[in-house]
C-alpha cells in the first residue's frame, strides 16, 4: 500500500526537490492542492501551519514537525490520534552559535570597540567585572538535547553550568541540576541565564516580574526557548531600572514583535527575529527520510512527542 | 643566597601584592628604583619594557615574560646569556573567545540585526553563503599551544581546520597540516584565515599583497598573532576592492594604530586595540611562582624560549 505525503512549510518547493531526490519506496508526494489535506496519511509540516488544518486531516497517521517546538499542536483540545515526531539534535550547534556569539560580544566588549573604531581611537576597555567567560556561572532553564549541547559549549569556554528541570532529574554534562522549584534562588547566583524550555502550562510567564527581580545587577538574560516564558513588559521595566543588565531575546509572545513595543529601544536589549536555530531543509529531510524508513518497516519512530508531557 | 626580583610591567603594584601574598622562599622583591635594574637576577617583565633596559641588567639570570610574544627580546644582536621563559597555556581560551566572538558575530549577522533593531524592523537576514560555522574551512597560521586550543573550539563548532607550520610537522587535533610553502594554495581554499604566528624573520610581511590576493571573495581574515605578519596597506586596498571580505585585526606594526591610517574607516574591517588575549596578573603570577620554585630547586623551567628559533 502506498503512502501519501503532504508538505506544509514556507519552502515547500525546496522540500519537494530534496525528498524526490531520495526516491523513497512507496511514497507519493502530493501537490499543494487543498483537497490533499484530507488524503495524506503523512505530513511534513511546520506546527503553526498544520494546527488549523488538523480537523480536516482525515487520513493522518504520522506528522513529522520541521521544528523542535511543537506547542502549536498541544493543548487540551488538540488531536492526539496520530504519531507526532519533532526535530532534535540539529538545533544544539546552531543555538550554541547564537548564544555564544552574543554572549562573547557582550562580555568581550564588541560594542565598546565598535564605537571606539568609529572615533579612530585606541584604548583598552576599562575595568569590567567579567572580561572572559571563564568562571562565569550559566543557568540553563531546560536540560534537553539543545541544553545539553549548549552545556558542552559552555564547559569548553570554562563556565560553571547549572541546569533546571522539573524534578532535578540528573542529566550528564551539567555541574549542578536543580528543580524548577528552586529557580528564584538559582537566578540570584547566576551571571548568565538562558531559557531553553518548551512552552508548557508550567513554563508560561515563568520569568515574571518577581522572578526577574532576583537577577544580579549585571546579569545577562537570554530567551531562545519560547516567548511566552517571559513577561516582556516586566523585563522592559527591569532593564530601565538596571542599566547594567543585558537581555538577548530571539522569541516573543507575538511574532513579529510589534514596532510599538518599547523594548525595541532598550540599549541593553538585543532583539533578533527568531533566528537562533533556523531549520535547514537538508537536515530536516535527512531526519524525515530516516523516520520514513522506520515507519514503513513498522519500527518505532525517532523523536516521538509525548502528548501528555507536551514535549 | 637570596634572589632579587625586578618587576617591569604596566601594573607593578598589582603584581607586587600578588607575589608578596605567595611568600616565596628566599625572594626579595625590589622596588621600582632604577638602580635595581643592575641588582636583580630575576625579572618578571613585559618584553617591550625589558628590551631597552637589558644592557644594564648586570645580574640577570632569568627573565619571565608576562606575555606570550617575546619578539622584542629577539634579534641577532639581542642578549642570549640568560634564561627566557614566556607564558603558554592561558592565552588559548582567551584567544578562542576573541576569535569565535567576532567570527560568530560576522557569520550570524549581528550587524544586520543591530541595524534592523534600530528601525524596529523584524526580518530574517537574506541569503548568505554561510549561516553557520558548521562545515566552514578554517586555516590557522601556526600550530602552537594557542592554535591547538583554537582548533579545539573550531572542531566543537563543526569547522574543518587546517594548520600551517614550517615543515608540516604533525600536531594533534588539526584535520590537515600543511607546510608554510603551501600557504598560497591553502589561502584560496579557506573561508576563515587566522594568523597566530609569532614574529620571526620568516613570518614578517608573510601576508603581503600577492598572498592576500589569494583569499576567497568572501573570506574572513583575522590577525591576532603579530602586526608585522601583515601588509596593512595592501589589506586596506584589498578590502576596498572586495567588499564581501572581512578583516578582524587586533595587532598592528605600529601600536596604537595611528588615527590617520585609512583602515580605521573600512566598514569590512574590525579594529581592536590588542585585547584578544590580555595577560591577567593572577594567572601570570601563578606561572611565575611555579617557575620560581623550579628555579630554586635547579629544575628545568617551564616554557623556555629557544633564542635560535625565536619562540
Amino acid at each position: 500500500m502506498g503512502h501519501k505525503l503532504l508538505l506544509l512549510t514556507k519552502v515547500n518547493e525546496q522540500y519537494r526537490q530534496l525528498i524526490e531526490a531520495q526516491q523513497l519506496p512507496g511514497l507519493e508526494l502530493l501537490d499543494d492542492n487543498p483537497a490533499n489535506i484530507s488524503q495524506a496519511n503523512i505530513w511534513l509540516a511546520e506546527p503553526k501551519l498544520a494546527a488549523p488544518l488538523l480537523p480536516h486531516a482525515k487520513q493522518l497517521q504520522w506528522l513529522q514537525s520541521s521544528f523542535a517546538g511543537i506547542d502549536a499542536l498541544m493543548g487540551p483540545r488538540a488531536r492526539k490520534d496520530y504519531q507526532l515526531t519533532n526535530i532534535k539534535g540539529i538545533f544544539g550547534p546552531l543555538m550554541s552559535e547564537y548564544l555564544f556569539g552574543y554572549l562573547l560580544a557582550h562580555v568581550r566588549g564588541h560594542h565598546f570597540y565598535q564605537q571606539q573604531q568609529q572615533q579612530k581611537y585606541w584604548q583598552v576597555q576599562g575595568a569590567m567585572r567579567h572580561t572572559s567567560l571563564q568562571g562565569m556561572r550559566l543557568l540553563i532553564l531546560g536540560t534537553g538535547s539543545i541544553a545539553q549541547h549548549v552545556t558542552k559549549t559552555a564547559k569548553h569556554f570554562g563556565m560553571h553550568v547549572t541546569g533546571v528541570n522539573r524534578s532535578a532529574r540528573e542529566v550528564e554534562g551539567f555541574d549542578v541540576i536543580l528543580p524548577l522549584s528552586q529557580l528564584a534562588q538559582a537566578l540570584g547566583q547566576s551571571d548568565v541565564v538562558t531559557n531553553l524550555l518548551p512552552s508548557t502550562p508550567e513554563t508560561r510567564q515563568l520569568l515574571n516580574e518577581s522572578m526577574l527581580a532576583k537577577l544580579k545587577a549585571d546579569a545577562i538574560l537570554m530567551n531562545v526557548g519560547r516567548g511566552d516564558a517571559l513577561d516582556l513588559d516586566a523585563l522592559n521595566a527591569q532593564l530601565i531600572a538596571h542599566p547594567a543588565q543585558q537581555a538577548i531575546l530571539d522569541v516573543f509572545m507575538q511574532e513579529p514583535l510589534p514596532a510599538t513595543h518599547p523594548i525595541w529601544e532598550r540599549t541593553n536589549a538585543i532583539i533578533t527575529p527568531h533566528i537562533s536555530a533556523p531549520s535547514h531543509p537538508e537536515q530536516i529531510v535527512s531526519i524525515f527520510c530516516d523516520n520514513y524508513r522506520r515507519y514503513i518497516a513498522a519500527k518505532p519512530l525517532q523523536n516521538q512527542v509525548d502528548f501528555t508531557q507536551g514535549y
